[in-house]
């Protein structure tokens, strides 16, 4: 075999298209043919729109048998899929009645039917039904779901009474479902989050959209309401009155969107909007695959991977993001 | 609703074992139970070992019964899974005799049926059988693996037959297989790449496994012999010899690996390790998910992501990691 067969040239300026079919040659000229065909390839490999085009007939014609079986297979996978998508939902429907019981249990609307030896008339008078806090505590238990709620927040999710998940219509994304019970908060009673996606097995996202929340008079999470002390000696006695971004877990519903044309950012802020929307999506399909078919193991920490429960910790204790600046104070609730 | 109740807290030290159920007390004393019950729950959620045997008797009945009901779930979902994989197994099945057809056509064992105006004597006597470098081409298209081939590396893998994926039997993992042709520089028929993972569905990995490769003498593409020229008026006139790991696609077989033990590297490593053992799985995965299934797709350009036709042009021209050092020059091949 000879050397020049062994490297592959990948030239840019091989010359004009090569003969169908080679006429008598000497033995040298063919394989200066071969590695011409070959050179070819590349470059036409490089200029995909021209590619099938450019080809020399004899293989053209094999390469148009490879796309007929492409044509098979592509069939056979769209009936996988539809096949595949049937059985998930089929057990979708098998999982219901479960996740209904747990939500009964969960939110005091059934006893547990093993609890008779409970003085129920003494339980009820503490207020003590169901499971408080089941879902902040389970959403807790995640190192990655930990991560982004604050302090402050757990005063509002503690009021979850439900976290659902569902496919969209067209198979192509899912929407999770956050059911808050009356609370001081927010009027909404259920917040969604939709993942619009492009590939759900390649995990292409189109994008993903949030409930507005209805946030009380002065009750928002995602803002804080910052007062400045008015200077001393001034002739204002009112303090001057900002609001400001704060960290939250509730911004998972006001998520990072792609601007119209995306042409008009950098590459700095495109690859912090791209990271910013895999943490997203991220947190969702944790939400999705983990914390709701698993959640009274989440709760109880049995889910807890063994390797994070040391670094859960240290999340625990600096996870509330107040970065006050020295000179503001934070509004306390009127309420 | 006061304001007590709307703030969790989550101090460290909330005191001995609650009482399983109140006594007579006062509506004061009550809501101070019911906060003292939250926090406590929040304190057993940090340490999950002891979470079950310290919860309020009334509260554990009814997580036991989330547990119950959850046992029945994960019942279902284990048939689910079963039934899932039987349904991918099921269409393995049917795509095994197009897989095999591509492959005749590729290696020229069969001609396209609908080659007949083509002049076969000239065809072959241009030495042209099959599509010459379909598998290089294939993968050259894919960004993400065009990144890991050198010009050197396309010497080798010009040589590729075929590439074929499977599961592992107990169906934790897959296997990848690169079929090779006799060639000039290595001596396996095929080189194989197994992944054993310990959840599939959540992307954990276990481990990677490649085959050791046999390089015929001086033809390892993963290492590159260097020779130095003796300093003038040494007496030793023989060149120092020095081999050098090199970039290629083929330490793709011999992928990064978890040390023994874990504890012994610092931060900094192991982040290094994760970021190359989640690009090697990257690799793998492409080739399992995309090459193979659609490798005339990605022969002809068809599937290339349109956004990333621009991008790949800059690919090619930096991608064969030559960085000599000035003073050693690059053994040629002796053949």
């Amino acid at each position: 075999m000879s050397d020049q067969k062994d490297q592959v040239n990948t030239a840019d300026n091989v010359g004009s298209d090569l003969p169908a079919a080679a006429a008598v040659l000497s033995a040298e000229d063919r394989a200066d043919l071969v590695n011409a065909i070959k050179n070819k390839l590349h470059d036409l490999a490089r200029d995909h729109s021209g590619f099938l085009e450019k080809l020399p007939p004899n293989i053209r014609k094999r390469v148009d048998v490879l796309r007929e079986i492409q044509g098979q297979y592509d069939e056979l996978e769209g009936q996988f899929l539809e096949e595949r998508a049937a059985l998930e939902a089929k057990f979708h429907k098998l999982y219901e009645p479960l996740y209904n019981k747990r939500y009964e249990i969960v939110n005091g609307m059934v006893e547990a039917e093993n609890e008779g030896t409970v003085d129920k008339e003494t339980n009820e008078s503490a207020g003590d039904k169901g499971i408080p806090h089941f879902w902040l505590l389970a959403m807790k238990n995640n190192e990655a779901i930990a991560k982004e709620i604050t302090e402050r927040d757990e005063g509002a999710l503690q009021y979850l009474k439900d976290v659902k998940w569902s496919r969209l219509e067209d198979a192509k994304g899912f929407k999770l479902e956050f059911f808050f019970d009356t609370n001081p908060y927010l009027s909404n009673s259920v917040l969604t989050k939709t993942y619009h996606m492009i590939s759900e097995d390649e995990h292409i996202l189109e994008n993903a959209i949030g409930t507005e929340i209805e946030w009380f008079p002065g009750k928002s999470l995602t803002q804080k309401i910052l007062k400045k002390k008015p200077k001393k000696g001034s002739n204002d006695t009112k303090p001057i009155i900002k609001t400001e971004e704060c960290e939250s877990f509730f911004h998972f519903f006001d998520p990072p969107q792609l601007p119209e044309d995306a042409e008009e950012i950098d590459e700095e802020t495109a690859e912090l909007l791209q990271s910013q929307m895999e943490q997203d999506y991220e947190i969702g399909s944790t939400i999705r695959e983990k914390i709701i078919p698993h959640a009274v193991s989440w709760f109880t920490g049995e889910a807890v991977p063994i390797d994070d429960e040391e670094e859960e910790q240290e999340v625990e204790e600096d996870d509330d993001g107040d970065d006050e600046e020295e000179e503001y104070y934070v509004e306390e609730n009127d309420e």
